[in-house]
């Protein structure tokens, strides 16, 4: 019998990173850095393009940066002075690696490239279209909706074909694009998924975090705003902004959980963010307790903020082993919560005959809670408080995060006491929403016009949802791959 | 070119963590979970040995256990309900897997097979005796030795051939045993390296640490003393004391670094020791500063009993990454540290402008120590004091611990103002040996006979080095691969 | 050094093989066992694709069909009662396994599979345009026009588009295609390639030889005839010949080299003309000798027909090993003629102090002959003499057969005294073009209209060579692979 | 199902072949080269073992000479300028590669490695005493017997520790040995296995057949002899003969199927007695026929003689595929005698009414037989006549050929007219024992004391069987492997 770990299983997962590089001699290598340090973002397949004047080269790993992208035989056949990567969470298999970006194609203006965060709300339907007109898909990937558009617009320039394609596009994308003429960066009117660019002497950079900056030594520059296309080229950089003009709504789950807490998002440092909620959470949801103990390593920024505002001690409750460990064969009958195990374990000698104070970022389907909660309970804990360091989770995302369908929430099927009950806590606790935005600076939400896409939290989604509309359950808006 | 991550090179490394099961229905499996949870004491290899009742089996790998035991065939072949396991550390390469333990040889007595934590120090003497009268070494581990001690012992009984093997032996040995009749565990006259007995139902279990007896939920029995043979058979098990006896001198580096936060050395906590350790430190070595930063994650518990102590405040000014890259390609000349980086990142917007105390287990070769000030720096930190959880570590070890030559060691080649120098801190401060005694809860260190092997440290051996003091240099110790 | 085996590079090599199964439980096996039995048509990679009346699975591998192609997993994976194959000769490398085929695209009409023998002729022009126009290409394949062409065309049903596209094709191609309607089978207009149909109960086979009939034991119906598209469907086999009518031009070649000698071609036994060619050959070039010898294994059946006409005893002078090695290290400088020698080896005892004529089926660019003759000689051998069972091989082929390029072809450079001084042959001499034609029962040649595609031998080519005229160099006709 | 190849299955297999070289730059380049030419009497392993005046380098490998011994990487890693190698037939499996030859020792007179051609009778029975001696044993080949009674020799010079061990040993042995001083080659008293001996300038070459000195050029000295110890160092050749004098009995089937036809065996030409035993075979068997066909390959050379002495043409009936398939999926339940046909085809236009003499070397468990004549027979035959170059083979070997267990042996268990009627040909007939030592140049076979070892017809062994005898049946021989 196999036994799966489930706490991967039980957060949300942003599906992609990008990093671009211009003007740098070993640009692959530094792509694979970049990618390295945006590894959190996707851990299943990786890919890099190249360019080196003449040709494009791309070499595409299911798996890790390291180990497919720290190799020299790799880097060594993407030569040039122009990269862009990715890398992904996608389904494993083999069919798959053709979905692993950068996506190229050879079109009438020549080589292009794409890398791609986000997802296409309407890329379903434009596919449709598409082949009806003769278009034919290499991929299962909305990415490659937009490539064909580019590739069959009337437009003569590819700048114009490709605001031409995007102005037909739904959803949400930051996208590093490379051509013969060099480098195009964008972000989405609502700049809903993260980019930013730096700068490494005469080279120009574009990632997802400013992590990816630093292992680089590059400086952050700015952020691509919302709606802006960056071009790139002869050593020049233009901008450019086609799009009729709209509020922004950066994702407000890059600061809960999906960013590094050492990056800088959209000009607030993420661990300062995760520390503030955590004194928000003790403020609304103070308990009296003998420790305040996170559940690594997401948890840990906001329980040292819990701890600091409510003068409960810090400690290590729970020891996250390093060594991953997803599923082992199960010896008998014997070995109880063996998922949970793989990866945590009680520091028994700390927890037993104490009242704890749990923190953790998110609640998703529970099942991880309820198993962390045993555990601490067998290792003798008291009593076992949870609290959450964001609003309880209730409805899925369409613009690039892997989300349960909405019935597999916790949240979208129990008020807080049920859940209580489910995880067999002594107390649960969420922050409010409200507490967030003032965890973010904000004195409140403003309900007409968020700051924030905070729709797995609320519903308010700020775009059509066309594939969603037309096919009404999630379920069947997976493209199926026949190859 | 190629740059390796110094930091994971700048530790001592634990050699070997052994497990050993017996009467339990897929003893394989359950040996697989107890090596993954000593995965940390050695991750180039791993190996498992199971017996049917009729025929012995055994699988070996390079790697993490994970990876190669949790797989379904891989356990399928080691069927029947007595396992031991090893994990190691080694130099890569195919052809040392046949050093990889546990094991094995058919001898007169019947299948024999053997995992062993620790080294012996007169071994390369006793294979040169055996030689000339005519054994076949199948590997260049120091283990094989105690094996064809046996099979030429002229002892009748497999127990009295393995005692009189031991008697010949000097050195570190925790070993865990395989024979048609059951397991015999035992740990050497000194009990250098650690062993504990647990149960689980019916079930026994050997194993390093108590953390792989979590794993799978056994409950700690006690540790198999120093100089004690346990015997396992038809559900009976047998203590025995053959040899002359001494004073008990186990590693105190286990408690420094080598254990799991989570497990319990020879009665204590390492986590409260750890802290403990922390709390002796800001008393010896105590400075004003803004914020007290562990280097994760060793540093942490200390960490977390130094700001206790001290009252300065507990932050995460280092972010480690999850996923391991030890060597990537250097992108041309721009990006400077980039083995640090692999690994770590500076929490930049934290550390800017702000006196910080780092907090370290050790001090090797000193090359990561200087590269993590540097990163300080480099984010704006005003002020850079380190304090290291451990004495000066100024010889190297002979019993099973992977240590640089002694000319390595920068405290043998330097003083602590030198050593400060050369790390570019602005203070630098080592915790005392009788600090450490103290942290451990003796109320001094002993030197005619101390409490714990501490020759790290101290340069007090508590064994001859037969095969040092034969060859003189440890560069001629090592025997060569000649196939 | 390396050294390759020179003798495998001086044959012209059959670019494919195909084989479809309509109408068997278990197609993806059937085909597996036919393409095997064509495996010497294209050694390098393989393809097959099945449909299963919902969706269609399709693996493809580099290598040879036994190894890939006979796993379970592999075929459980190409369930359906309904598949097509392909081997093929290509360059190696991760990167062209995007050209192995069946080909497959997603269409208007739905799935769309191509498996392609044959090469088109002014497929460089077409992509061109089909580029501008915005269709993208995924593979440097010319089988991928024909695909773009049927995508992109006017009409409605797939077989009115495929018409469609193939009366733009010019060149050679023998097809079969899987729709979710059923298969469609065709030949070009010339029937340059060959095709032909079987039948096993109720299943319905396509193959290039009637070998890869006998080897899943279906009977022969006939072949599918020059223009002609057999469309299968609902158990009924409809018949279309939509192209203007012209007088055929079946390949030549494949009766000296390129089909097995127990296939039946174009209703000839191929190995009764390979005898009748010997016979002819020594009508032709008679000479006194002690052995007829063939070059193995090509040049046997001629031999054995040489040997009948011309009285002189057939021996086996030269021992062909069964193991294939292409590329051994050169030991030193003291081994040579290596690449001969890892596949053919004198038997010595035989033609020591004999005189001796040797039977090869053609000559490309010499060089095997040239080491044949001396490993002869050095063997001791009194006189050798070369007889060659086809005339001089002077042209290209842009028909789907790897040819050296013009100038690298002996008989394009010399005439027939200069190539026997340069294979160092007492005598030489090749078939006339007549006696070729003679062999295949045809009263002579009719320089008209000649009832072979024999450009090969004589530079008469059946169709335009549009690629070849717009870039004037064979050189410049191989797409640059991008990706 | 699977279905698997009965052709392979259906021959005694030579279970080795080794091939040393002393005195020449790049060695094991060399040695490489030879295995190659040796690869028919090993198919599964291989192994090269070098000296390079300071360490041995072994490297072993499941699988073909070419594909593991021509990489640059593999002949880079074992250095130096003497080299022995092995071919060896051996069950599959990962554990097996400890079995894989040359094995290695390092004794008390230093590194010792072995190739060893043959099979010790008495092996079972010297492993158990030396294990009761304290010897262990690495793997379960007999060879490593020898080592140990090397390892274990109260002798003192190398060379006389090696004649101490091989008097105690029974059975057949052609060994080439690797030591520190040189090199060693002998054969065992009776000579039972073949070994030759050439020169390429100074470099002396052993070979299990003449075929390994043709491919790399050298020349054919002589054969080892019968109980003849050949001893190269510093140049100089010496010769020993510490054995009692006997009468050879070199096997017999090397000159019926287990040698090359281009390899000269005890001074005959294996083509030219395979040639003869044809002729003897019509001699005694005629029968009018329309062909005579040989079953390809082995039966080719005594077709040609068979087809001369009679005046019947020889035909190629039957097409041997160059590509190899010993397992394909069934397909559905259409498929008959798939095993057959994986490998051959019948000519099916030759063969169709026509009466025809089939040919092949031997029959062992007549499976092949059988499906060769019915596969003539659907292929229109009107007579099938089978006519065997050899006698009925009634005994297993036990020196070194894998031969089934007697009572599977076709002709152990039925007479010749039970065996027609098994195999439904119109006739059968096998060569007599006379006839087969009249065409090795024998006026009559000497019954008390025959010319060769000829114990599989006639179950005359020349040494005793101690093993056997101990054990009483063939299936209890095998030493499990344990490990």
């Amino acid at each position: 019998m196999l036994t799966t770990n489930p706490f991967d299983d039980d957060k949300l997962r942003e599906e992609c990173g990008i990093f671009g590089v211009y003007n740098s001699e070993g640009a692959a290598a530094m792509a694979a850095l970049g990618l390295h340090a945006l590894q959190h973002r996707g851990q299943e397949a990786a890919g890099i393009t190249s360019f080196d004047g003449k040709e494009f080269h791309t070499h595409r790993a299911m798996g890790h940066v390291a180990g497919n992208f720290d190799r020299e035989d790799v880097i060594r056949a993407l030569p040039g002075s122009i990269a862009a990567g990715h890398v992904r969470y996608s389904t494993t298999g083999e069919t798959s690696l053709r979905n692993v970006q950068p996506l190229y194609a050879d079109l009438a203006t020549g080589g292009f490239a794409v890398a791609h965060n986000g997802n296409i709300s309407n890329a379903i339907h434009l596919r449709r279209e598409l082949v009806l007109r003769g278009s034919i898909f290499q991929s299962t990937s909305d990415t490659e909706v937009i490539i064909h558009l580019v590739a069959t617009s009337s437009q003569k320039s590819l700048l114009d074909r490709l605001i031409d394609a995007l102005k037909q596009v739904e959803g949400a994308y930051s996208l590093i694009c490379l051509t013969p003429e060099g480098m195009i960066a964008c972000r989405d009117p609502l700049g809903i998924r993260p980019l930013v660019m730096g700068r490494l002497g005469e080279t120009i950079i574009f990632a997802s975090e400013t992590v990816a900056l630093d292992i680089v030594g590059a400086d952050f520059i700015r952020s691509v705003e919302p709606g802006e296309i960056v071009v790139v080229r002869e050593g020049a950089i233009g901008s450019h902004k086609p799009f009729y003009p709209t509020s922004p709504r950066p994702c407000i789950f890059e600061h809960v959980y999906f960013s590094r807490p050492d990056s800088i998002v959209d000009g607030s440092s993420v661990y300062s963010v995760r520390k503030a909620i955590g004194a928000e959470l003790a403020r609304e949801n103070g308990i009296d307790a003998d420790y305040v103990i996170p559940v690594p390593d997401s948890g840990t920024p906001a329980a040292i903020g819990y701890a600091e505002a409510s003068g409960i001690p810090f400690e290590l409750g729970i020891i996250r082993s390093h060594y991953v460990g997803r599923t082992f064969i199960q010896p008998g009958d014997g070995v109880r919560h063996l998922g949970v195990k793989l990866k945590h374990n009680a520091n028994r000698n700390l927890v037993a005959g104490k009242r704890i104070v749990l923190i953790d970022d998110s609640i998703v389907r529970g099942t991880t809670s309820l198993k962390i909660v045993q555990m601490m309970r067998e290792a003798g804990a008291k009593e076992v408080h949870m609290r959450i360091a964001s609003p309880p989770t209730t409805n899925s995302c369409f613009y690039g995060v892997d989300t349960p369908e909405r019935e597999k929430l916790l949240a979208s099927r129990m008020n807080i006491a049920e859940m209580c009950d489910y995880i067999h806590a002594d107390s649960l606790a969420f922050l409010t929403i409200e507490g967030l935005y003032r965890a973010l600076g904000e004195a409140q939400r403003d309900a007409a016009c968020p700051r924030y896409c905070d729709a797995c939290f609320t519903g308010d989604y700020p775009t059509k949802l066309t594939d969603f509309d037309e096919h009404s359950a999630a379920g069947q808006l997976k493209l199926r791959v026949v190859r």
